[in-house]
């Protein structure tokens, strides 16, 4: 793992969150992505070298939805860029920690991922992302 | 804001998480640091640039340990460095933002911190931080 590639937090309305986090920032976002596998809509902010990243469920049964429904809006996720996405699932795997996806799958802002189980993590939700080729 | 300085996080016992962590990213921890007026003991993780900080509360009022009751272990604040920590609070007070507080304190790092209210940032506890001239 060699940087916070984002962080990425937990929003009911992404148009309100857009203009709070620009405000915030001082600068708007760079984009928006629908990630439909996970049905979520994002936007993404820079802060220097790293990304914020909004999330909004665009159904019920969205993990956003549901973390949403359990903790409230907040921070969901940090991401850490890896190398060799593979070769970090064995390794962690390996030093006993539980994978929610043991396999990498293709993620939002053209990345594979894979996260942690929270539960192995100290409560915190962890993606690992590499970047795709384009 | 120019960078994400460190991501915070709550843990219950900072021995355990020591290891956990070491695991996670590979190395150790490189510091420690008791902040007496906020009731916790720190450990620091290099992460490429970025830098995650572990917090365990070392009295039962510590906001570490109000949080830990209330949402569990996890994710507690992102900081965000700063190189004028007061412009930047007037900055977000005009933007209307509210801060918990105005006046910049010491923080551990040797920083100057100052947070924002999570219910003017959805949810999302934020640290500024100005580092202090040695």
């Amino acid at each position: 793992m060699n940087k916070v590639e984002h962080i990425g937090i937990a929003v009911k309305d992404i148009e309100n969150s857009n203009s709070l986090f620009a405000a915030l920032f001082g600068e708007k976002h760079y984009k928006t992505e629908s990630v439909e596998s996970e049905g979520v809509i994002t936007s993404f902010f820079k802060c220097g070298r790293n990304k914020i990243e909004l999330l909004q469920a665009t159904s019920e049964d969205s993990p956003i939805a549901k973390f949403i429904e359990k903790k409230g809006e907040g921070i969901h996720h940090i991401a850490f860029a890896v190398e060799d996405i593979e070769s970090e699932i064995s390794r962690l795997t390996n030093e006993g920690f539980r994978m929610i996806h043991k396999k990498p799958k293709k993620g939002a802002d053209n990345k594979l991922i894979a996260f942690l189980h929270p539960k192995s993590t100290n409560g915190v939700l962890i993606e690992l992302c590499q970047d795709l080729q384009d």
